[in-house]
């Protein structure tokens, strides 16, 4: 018996699989997140986490462009678009990625460092260029089941609001905005690509593939934690990658000693 | 001497030489635009050309996906963001792509024909598709070149208009109201492409690549009109493509002789 004989699944035994392998494989199952909402994350262990988690933010627009760029039916992708304009933004304010900035500036770093991508790690650019990629090259259908850790993220962003308001000094309504956001942002994209998962995944071959596309973009969120983890919490920073005190405001710069105090004329001349 | 040792032509220089791009190869110089703008066209004639030119139509807005997909600068996309809003238009109406389709009904065609692209020559599919691939492999500075073709296109609409007005029934402000709508929009696309180019071509080496961009994109566009005039100007349909008859209106299928009037009870039931 070959796979394509098999039956599919029904429709709520597949959307059961998908919501499975949120529960086992979701980074909010990840130790970091355990310990930035648990408020055990040093300032620069949180820094870290916004300077790479940036490039992810970056890349959702492109990803989601490159989405587009393959889509044929012009309803889709009327649907579809407002997912660039969630992130981007207009020309002059709005989008998540600048609120992404604003949490760069609470938090004491200089937002166009972090702008720059300059301290992103190596493997969060791999294991995000992998999503972009996979969204670029992969069936429709799998592109659209990737989006679907979006499923579980109300819960990370709900979680992650409270958590750190209460244990980070840096945390209130304007760097959190963000997160906010994307509470009522995300539903209705998930409304959206489940149903869309849910209706084109009619053969056992498709769902598996859809599933594995989900499974794929567990493991692109999971990977850039472990990154972190490892640089961050563990001390083994990569060649290249942020280093505490880089790119940060000048408000956040530790007080200088008394030896170090400007002279009369320079503290003038600021 | 290496060409990297040449000098970069001026800025002016380099504006003189991709508007001469324009004035040797555009496709207003082509004699199928002659032919429908002169009104020596027939009605099938046109039809050809709305059926095949809809499939550019509805490319652009996933080649400026393409585009964006690359887009490394926020606020590149966001500047960039519009020509697709400009396309597609929202999800209940407006859009180029949606106007493109008043003209194939004003013509007598089937929207939902027109729009599902079956009726396309082949060679109009491999010239447009190229283009696509193109803005999806090339450096974004031959891609956002060989847009260029947009300074060249106010005047083929403007000839455009006026020459289906005087010349065909169907023409009106409905029906026309994709080419009055790119009069306004093509300008500000041009302005913004153009100094992107001007500023980012500042080798002679890179100067020749947008150069041949540009050309290329000529290219693209010729090719469809050169495809068109054989197939319905002469007459030799390929394989697939559509033949007159198909994909029309009931209202603009020819009134049926004396002889198949359908009998009073057939009426009685339409």
């Amino acid at each position: 018996m070959k796979l394509a004989d098999h039956p599919a699944q029904t429709r709520a035994e597949f959307h059961e699989r998908l919501k499975r392998i949120g529960a086992e494989r979701y980074h909010d199952r990840h130790p970091f997140h355990k310990r930035l909402h648990g408020g055990q994350c040093t300032p620069d262990e949180v820094r870290a986490w916004v300077i790479n988690r940036w490039h992810y933010q970056s890349r959702i627009p492109m990803k989601d462009a490159a989405f587009l760029s393959r889509v044929e039916d012009p309803q889709l992708r009327r649907i579809w678009r407002h997912r660039i304009e969630d992130h981007d933004g207009g020309a002059e304010a709005g989008g998540g990625i600048r609120r992404w900035l604003a949490l760069a500036r609470a938090v004491g770093l200089e937002p166009d460092y972090v702008a720059s991508g300059a301290g992103v790690m190596p493997a969060t650019r791999f294991a995000v260029d992998a999503y972009v990629r996979f969204v670029r090259d992969m069936p429709l259908l799998d592109a659209v089941a990737a989006s679907l850790t979006e499923m579980f993220a109300p819960k990370i962003h709900a979680e992650r609001i409270e958590g750190l308001l209460k244990h980070y000094d840096f945390a209130d309504d304007a760097s959190l905005a963000y997160f906010r956001n994307r509470l009522s942002e995300a539903p209705k994209d998930v409304e959206f690509g489940l149903t869309y998962v849910l209706d084109h995944a009619d053969t056992l071959e498709k769902q598996d593939a859809a599933a594995a596309a989900l499974v794929f973009k567990t493991d692109v969120l999971w990977a850039q934690l472990d990154a972190l983890w490892h640089g961050y919490v563990e001390g083994r920073i990569p060649p290249g990658a942020w280093r505490p005190g880089e790119g940060l405001l000048d408000s956040a710069i530790p007080e200088p000693g008394p030896e170090a105090t400007p002279a009369p004329d320079a503290a003038a001349a600021s």
